[in-house]
């Protein structure tokens, strides 16, 4: 994966599993990280904060997100914008599928 | 619609068309602007080009995609990633459904 342009499809995007049951298909762009994700129910990432700003869309299932000391059972259709430096955490309280999109790039995630 | 973090929905954000037959929801964090968008059959963006980096991925549908002069019918799971300043357009061949990603803001979209 790198900036160049060129179509590609997913089925060429390998699975990397960022935290015990977060499987991760990971596109980065010069600007930005791009990960769609599928969580097994039950999977849990503690709260922690980065620099990078998260956005997080849910595609399907229930994933318990707290942000900020607050926490909200998302469902298909929830979203939210998560600014550099907050602290945030997660649970898939059933199997579920999310975007997240972070900027700038995770170096961590390559 | 704003860079503080909160929990949101989609029923809540407006439908934008942004050209004609091109029905966005369009989300700004701090650096990006992510546009859930539903394109009609048949409806076009002639080709052009932006200094923001754009990532299209498409959910559902056909949809050509024109890139650097390189024409290509995209269907789910595919995607391209648009360096900022190249030339790309393209036209839906069925009703679709597309997530773009756009880094910086689209002010212009705001």
């Amino acid at each position: 994966m790198n900036t160049l342009t060129k179509f590609q499809n997913f089925d060429e995007v390998p699975v990397k599993q960022i935290a015990p049951g977060f499987f991760c298909k990971l596109v980065h762009t010069e600007n930005n990280t791009i990960n769609f994700l599928e969580v097994k129910a039950g999977s849990q990432l503690p709260n922690h904060s980065h620099p990078h700003e998260q956005s997080s869309f849910i595609l399907d299932g229930q994933f318990e997100m707290t942000v900020n000391g607050e926490s909200k059972v998302l469902v298909a259709n929830d979203f939210v914008v998560i600014p550099g430096g907050v602290e945030h955490g997660g649970k898939a309280i059933t199997d579920c599928k999310l975007i997240d999109v972070f900027s700038p790039v995770r170096e961590d995630y390559r």
